[in-house]
C-alpha cells in the first residue's frame, strides 16, 4: 500500500499534489466536475450515490494520473436516520449508542458514496452559551474522549476497506470548546496544563482509536490560530503521538488566519499552516487546482508538501479507492430501515435524563385526558443541529400520542411561543388545564438558535414559554416539563414550581415515541448531565471538575447591606464571608454533570479496592489495581443504572480537581437484581500533566468516590507511595 | 544601611528570624504586645499613634535586639479623608489624582504610625463579576500600570524615610483578577503570553517606579498557587525584574494552600512557599514567634531564610524606624482638612464619566422644583469599600442640594429600595415628578456588595430600582439618572429610557458635593470608563483589547427560526452568519472602554508621525518615534478632553489585540483653547511577550489611533521594516 502511494507520489507534478491538498465545495455538479478535472482531491458530497460516481469518474477517467476523490460530508449525527445530538448521545453514559450512531451513519453515508465525514466533535466545553456544545460530548474529558473513541470505532468499522466505513475526523483541535464570552469562533487561552488535561486529552483517546483525520479548530490557542500551530499540529499530534492520518483545516480556516492578524494574506496563511502541518486545506480553492497557486515552490518545502500528499493517498489506498471508486448505486440507502429506526429510537430512549420526579411518572397505563401544551407540542423540530435537508424528519409529539397511547383523551393549546408573547396563550392553556388529568409542558429551545455561529448570552428558555410553566403550575394540575434543547439550559426562574421535569434534547428521527415510552414508563429513564446546568448565565463557567480554591465555600451568601469593618474583623477571616461564592446565587449548579433519576432505586455496597497501598514505582511500570464495587437495583421495575467513578488527589504539585471522572459503565438491572462491577486504575487515570509538558503521577493519598452521580457516593482511599 | 542590616541579620537567632517574616494581627492591644514580645516583626495598625507607640515600645526595649514593627493596615482609597474608589480613579484618567489620594493617604495614615499599605492592587479585570474590580483600575494592563505606579510614588514620597511616607504593596501578584466565573479567590488558568502581556505588565511597571513589597495572590496560576509558585515570586519578581523589597502573602494565604491541594500541612505550606520566595507571611502566627513553629531546620534553606529576613530588615531600615521607632502623637491626623477635603472633592469631581446627555446636563443656574429620588438620595454610602470605620463619613446628596443649592425647590421620594421591592414607592415617585422641573434619579449598588468576595451573578440594579427609573421615564419630566456602584453594571433594561446617565461611582467623603457641581456645570466632567460595561452578564469577560478572531462579525444576529441546510449552504461563508457573535445581542459592549462625554466638544488635527517608517533594528536599540496631535476645545465651555492613543500590530506571530492603549493624558482646554501633543513611542509600546516568555518587536504595519475615545480617532500607520 505504502509502496504504491510512494511510486504514485514520485510521478506527481507540484500542481498535482496541490490538487490533492484541496477539499472544495461547489454546489453544481458541473462546477464540481470541472474543478476535479483540473485537479482537485477532494470535494463534498454532490448529494447522490450517481453525483458521486460521476465525479469520481471524472477523477479516475479524466485526470493524468486517474486518482480517485475523498468525498466528505458532515454527518453530525446520521444521514437519512437522524440519532440524537451529540451532547444527547453523552447523556446516555453508554458508548455503544455512539458506536451504533455512528455506524448507522457510515453506512447510510458510504452507501451514497460519502467516504469522509467530519465527526466526532470532542471540544469539551464548560460554556453553555457556545452553540456548539451541542455538537459535542459535554464539560468531560474523559467522557468525550469515550465517546468520541466509540464514534472513530462506528464510522471506521473494522477496516476503512469495507464498503459500510467511512474516515472519522476528531474535531476541533484544539480547545475549540472554550471560547471567551462563549462566543464561537473567539480566542482561547489556556495553560500547557490544562490543554494537556482537558482539551487534548479527548484527542489522544481518539486517535489511539484510530482516529484517521484531525481538524483544526478556527480559534487561537493562547495567540497562535490552530492552522499555523506547528506545536499542536506537528509537534503533539503527528510527533508526541504518531499520528500518521491528515489534518485538514476548517471552513476557510486559511482565509481566516488574515482576520485573525496573522498573515499578510492568503500566501502568507497557506505558507504558514503547510509549515505547521496542515495536509488539506478546505474551503474555496485556496491552493489553485485551476492553476493559478497563490504558493510558489519556496513557501512550502517540497518535503513538507510530500509528507501532506503522502498522507491524503494513504487515505484513498485505505479506503480501497484505487481498486473501487465507484458506489454501487443500487445499494443507496435513501431512508431509514426499520433496524435504522429501532437502533435511532433505542439512542434517543436511553439518552433522556429525568431531572425532577415527585412521582407523577411514569404515567399509569389506561385512560386519561392529558393536555398537552407548549411550542413543542406539535412542532418537528426534533432533529437537532447539523441535518441536512436529506434527513428522515421526526413527526410531533402530538402526532406519537395519537398514535401510541389511543386510550388518551389529548387536547392540545399552543401555550407560547418560542419568540413572540401572547399572554393570551397562557390564559388559554391553564383554562385548558382544568379539564385535564396531566398536562404535559413541551417547551424548549429550536434547533435553530443551537449549533454553529449560535451563541446565545441569555440560557433561559427563549420567548414567553417560562410565563407558560407558571401558568400551568397556577392550575395546580399535575404536569410534567419535557424539555427540547441543545445546551443546558437556565432554569431557576420556574425549577422550583415545576415538579417533575424531563430532558429530552434533540433526540432525532424518533424523538417523539423515544419521549413517550419513557412518560409511561415503557422504558425507564437512565440517562446522566454530560454538562453542568447553571443557575444563571453569570454563573458561567461552572463545571464539576474544577479545582479548590483556598477559601471553598460552605454556606451560600445572602445579598444584602452588612457591612464589616475589616479594621476590626481583620485578615484571619474565620467564617463563611471570605469564601469563593457569589453573593447572589445558592452554591452549586441547579443540576450538576452525572444528574439523572430513575424510577427504580440502587444501592451501592462499600468500595473494594484490590489493594490501598501501591508504590509509585509499580504504577510508572503500568501497574493498575482495581476498584470493585456491589450495585442493587433494590425497587421494583427493572433499569439501567449509570456508575460513576470519581477520583480526587487530595495534594499534588498543582491544584486539582476537587473530582474526577475516570470510569463508568452503564449496567441494565432488573428489578433485584445485582451486579458485582470493578475499574482498572492506574497511572493513566492517577497522573496530570504539568505546564512543562511532563506527565506526573504522584505519592499521596487519591480518593475514590463511587456511585449513580456525583453526590452520595461511596469513598474509598488509595496510597501511593514514593 | 544594607551593613547593618547584614551585622544585625548575623546576630539574630533562627527563632528571632521567623519572627521577622511574620505579620500578625491582634485585634486586643495587650495580645499584640504579648506577639511582639516574643518576636513577631510586623502587626497591623492599632488604630491609633499611641497604640502603635506601645508596640513599638516593646520591640525596643522588651526584645533581646530592639528591632522596631512595620505596622501595615489596608489604606485603599484613603485614611481618614477618604477619595474615590481606585476604580474610579481610573476614570480620571488622570495619573496625578491618584497620586495625590496616595499622598494624603500617606500623611494621615504615617502620622498614625502606619508604615506599609496593602495598596495599590493592579489586578487587570475584565470582569465585572468579581467584587474586586472596585479596588483596581479597570482592564487595561497600561491603564493599572500608569495608575499603580502613581500610588507608588504618592504613597512612598521621596524617600521613605519621610516621615508622611509609607511602604507601597503592590497587588495582587498575579492575574488574580481573572477569576473564573468572576468567583473571588477562583482557579485563574492563563497562558505565558497572556499573564505577561495582560497580567505582569501592571506589576512590572509598579516595581519600576519602586514599589517596596509585592503581595502574593490568593489563586493559583495554571494550578500552581501564587504563594509557593516560584517561577513567578523568584523567576520573574526577583530575578528577572531585580526586585529587591519584600513579597508578603495574603491573609491566611499559606494556610489557604492546604484547602487548594498543594500542601499536606501548614508546616508543608510554609516550606513550599519559602522555597517559592515569600518573605513575610500573613495571618494568624503561622510560623510560630510563639515558639511552636511547625517549621524545622531542614524546611527552609537557611540562606533563604536569611534573605527574606534582609528583605524586611532593609523596609524597616530604609523607613528610619532604628534611628525614629516612635510616631509624634502631637501630630496625628485624626480628620480631614480643608487641603485633604478639597484634594478628595477634586479626585472626585474628575473620576465622573457622563455616559449619557440629551441637552439636559448641565443644570442651568437659578430656581427650579427639583424631585430627588431613588435609594441613594439620602443614603450616606459613597465611601465605597475597604473603608475602616474611622473614615471620614460623607454626607448625602439631598444633603448636598440643601446646602449648595437653596434656591432649588428640593422634593425627596425613596422610589426604591437596594433589596427590597415595593411598587407604591414608584408610583409615589412617578406621581411626585408632576410637580418638578427635574428629576435626578439617584440610584446603585451598595457598598456593602461590592469589594472582597463580593461576586455578582447579576449586574444588573440591585432591588427594583430598574422600576422606578422606568416609572419617572413614564412621568415625561426631564430626568438625570446617577449611578452610584463600584463595577460596570447592566444596564440594558433600561439604558434606552433614560436620556441622561451620571457614573458616579464611589467617590468618597467629598462624593455628593462633587456630583453636584457636575450636575450644575461648575465642573465640566471629563472622566472615561477605565472598564466596559457589559450588555448582559452573559457577555461577560468583554473588554476593548480583545484579539480578532478569524470571522469578525459586522453585523448583529436576530434570534429566530431561520434554519440552514448546509448541504445547499457549504462550508464557504460569504455572509455574516457564521461570524463571532451572541444571537441574543447587539455587537459590542453597552459602553465601551474610553468612553466619556463633556459638556464641550473637541476637535482633533490629524495625526503626525515624527517618522512613518523606522527599521526594526532602530526600535531594538530604544529608538522612539513621536506621535502628535493638536486638539481644540471647540466648544463654549472650558473642560478636560481624555486624549488616548491606541495602537493595533496588523499582522504578527501571535493575534494581537485589535486595539491597545499606548498612552493618554488629559488636558484641560478653555473654550476655544488648542494644544499640541505629542507621545513618545518604542519598542515597549510596539512589542509584546510571546509563549516562550521573549519579548518581540516585529516588523510590519502599525496602526495608530487617536481619539477622546475608541470611536471617531484620528489613525496613521507606521511601518516598521526588517
Amino acid at each position: 500500500m505504502r509502496e504504491a502511494v510512494e511510486q504514485l507520489l514520485s510521478r506527481m507534478t507540484r500542481q498535482e499534489k496541490l490538487g490533492q491538498l484541496q477539499i472544495a465545495y461547489r454546489p453544481k455538479l458541473d462546477d464540481a466536475k470541472e474543478l476535479v478535472r483540473s485537479g482537485t482531491g477532494s470535494v463534498f458530497w454532490p448529494r447522490s450515490s450517481r453525483a458521486t460516481n460521476e465525479l469520481q469518474r471524472v477523477a479516475v477517467e479524466e485526470t493524468r494520473l486517474g486518482i480517485p476523490l475523498l468525498v466528505g460530508l458532515d454527518v453530525i449525527h446520521g444521514q437519512r436516520t437522524i440519532f440524537p445530538i451529540p451532547l444527547a448521545l453523552a447523556a446516555s453514559f453508554d458508548p455503544a449508542v455512539a458506536e451504533v450512531c455512528a455506524r448507522v451513519s457510515a453506512r447510510e453515508s458510504a452507501s451514497g458514496g460519502v467516504t469522509w465525514t467530519f465527526s466526532p466533535m470532542i471540544d469539551v466545553s464548560r460554556d453553555p452559551r457556545w452553540g456548539r456544545v451541542v455538537e459535542g460530548f459535554g464539560e468531560d474529558p474523559y467522557l468525550n474522549g469515550v465517546f468520541g473513541a466509540a464514534m472513530v470505532r462506528g464510522y471506521q468499522g473494522e477496516s476503512l476497506s469495507d464498503p459500510d466505513s467511512m474516515i472519522a475526523c476528531a474535531k476541533h483541535f484544539v480547545a475549540y470548546g472554550q471560547p471567551e464570552g462563549g462566543r464561537d469562533y473567539n480566542t482561547v487561552d489556556v495553560s500547557v496544563q490544562r490543554l494537556r488535561n482537558v482539551y487534548l486529552e479527548p484527542f489522544r483517546m481518539a486517535v489511539e482509536a484510530g482516529a484517521r483525520t484531525v481538524m483544526a479548530a478556527f480559534n487561537t490557542v493562547s495567540g497562535r490560530p490552530a492552522h499555523v500551530h506547528e506545536g499542536l499540529l506537528t509537534g503533539i499530534l503527528k510527533e508526541e503521538w504518531g499520528f500518521a492520518g491528515a489534518v485538514v483545516g476548517d471552513a476557510d480556516g486559511v482565509g481566516n488566519l488574515i482576520a485573525h492578524g496573522v498573515a499578510e494574506d492568503l500566501r502568507d496563511g497557506l505558507a504558514q499552516a503547510y509549515a505547521a502541518g496542515l495536509d488539506i486545506e478546505m474551503g474555496g480553492n485556496a491552493l489553485g487546482v485551476d492553476g493559478r497557486s497563490p504558493l510558489t515552490d519556496q513557501d512550502v518545502v517540497a518535503s513538507r508538501l510530500d509528507d501532506a500528499v503522502r498522507r491524503v493517498l494513504l487515505l484513498k489506498s485505505e479506503l480501497g479507492l484505487f481498486e473501487r471508486p465507484y458506489a454501487d448505486e443500487s445499494r443507496e440507502v435513501l431512508a431509514p430501515t426499520p433496524e435504522s429506526r429501532a437502533a435511532a429510537r433505542a439512542a434517543a430512549e436511553r439518552s433522556i435524563v429525568l431531572l425532577k420526579n415527585d412521582g407523577t411518572l411514569p404515567i399509569p397505563a389506561g385512560p386519561r385526558r392529558v393536555l398537552l401544551v407548549g411550542p413543542y407540542a406539535e412542532s418537528t423540530d426534533h432533529l437537532g443541529a447539523w441535518v441536512q435537508s436529506h434527513a428522515e424528519p421526526s413527526g410531533s409529539l402530538a402526532d406519537a400520542i395519537r398514535s401510541l397511547q389511543p386510550d388518551w383523551s389529548l387536547a392540545i393549546a399552543p401555550g407560547a411561543d418560542f419568540f413572540g408573547g401572547d399572554p393570551h396563550l397562557h390564559e388559554a392553556a391553564r383554562a385548558a388545564a382544568a379539564d385535564a388529568d396531566l398536562v404535559i409542558v413541551a417547551v424548549g429551545e429550536p434547533s435553530a438558535i443551537t449549533g454553529e455561529a449560535s451563541s446565545r448570552s441569555d440560557l433561559r428558555l427563549p420567548g414567553d414559554q417560562e410565563a407558560l410553566i407558571s401558568a400551568i403550575a397556577d392550575s395546580g394540575v399535575p404536569s410534567v416539563v419535557v424539555l427540547f434543547n441543545g445546551r443546558p439550559l437556565v432554569t431557576s426562574a420556574w425549577i422550583d414550581r415545576a415538579p417533575v421535569v424531563l430532558e429530552a434534547w434533540h433526540l432525532g428521527t424518533e424523538a417523539p415515541a423515544a419521549v413517550l415510552r419513557i412518560l409511561t414508563g415503557e422504558v425507564n429513564p437512565a440517562g446522566r448531565l454530560p454538562m453542568s446546568f447553571p443557575r444563571s448565565p453569570g454563573q458561567v463557567p461552572i463545571y464539576y471538575a474544577h479545582e479548590n480554591t483556598g477559601r471553598p465555600a460552605r454556606s451560600a451568601a445572602v445579598l444584602g447591606e452588612e457591612r464589616r469593618d475589616v479594621g476590626l474583623h481583620g485578615p484571619d477571616n474565620t467564617d463563611d464571608r471570605y469564601t469563593s461564592k457569589y453573593l447572589d446565587l445558592e452554591l452549586g449548579p441547579e443540576f450538576p454533570f452525572g444528574h439523572g433519576l430513575s424510577y427504580t432505586t440502587f444501592e451501592y455496597g462499600d468500595i473494594r479496592l484490590e489493594r490501598d497501598t501501591i508504590p509509585l514505582r509499580d504504577l510508572q511500570h503500568g501497574a493498575t489495581i482495581s476498584v470493585g464495587v456491589q450495585v442493587t437495583n433494590t425497587g421494583d421495575l427493572d433499569g439501567d443504572e449509570v456508575i460513576q467513578v470519581f477520583l480526587r488527589d487530595r495534594v499534588a504539585s498543582l491544584a486539582q480537581p476537587v473530582r474526577r471522572l475516570c470510569a463508568f459503565t452503564r449496567a441494565t438491572l432488573a428489578a433485584g437484581e445485582s451486579v458485582a462491577l470493578s475499574f482498572p486504575i492506574g497511572a493513566q487515570q492517577l497522573g496530570f500533566w504539568d505546564n512543562d509538558a511532563r506527565f506526573r503521577v504522584e505519592s499521596g493519598t487519591f480518593e475514590f468516590h463511587v456511585g449513580g452521580g456525583l453526590s452520595g457516593t461511596r469513598e474509598a482511599l488509595l496510597r501511593v507511595t514514593r
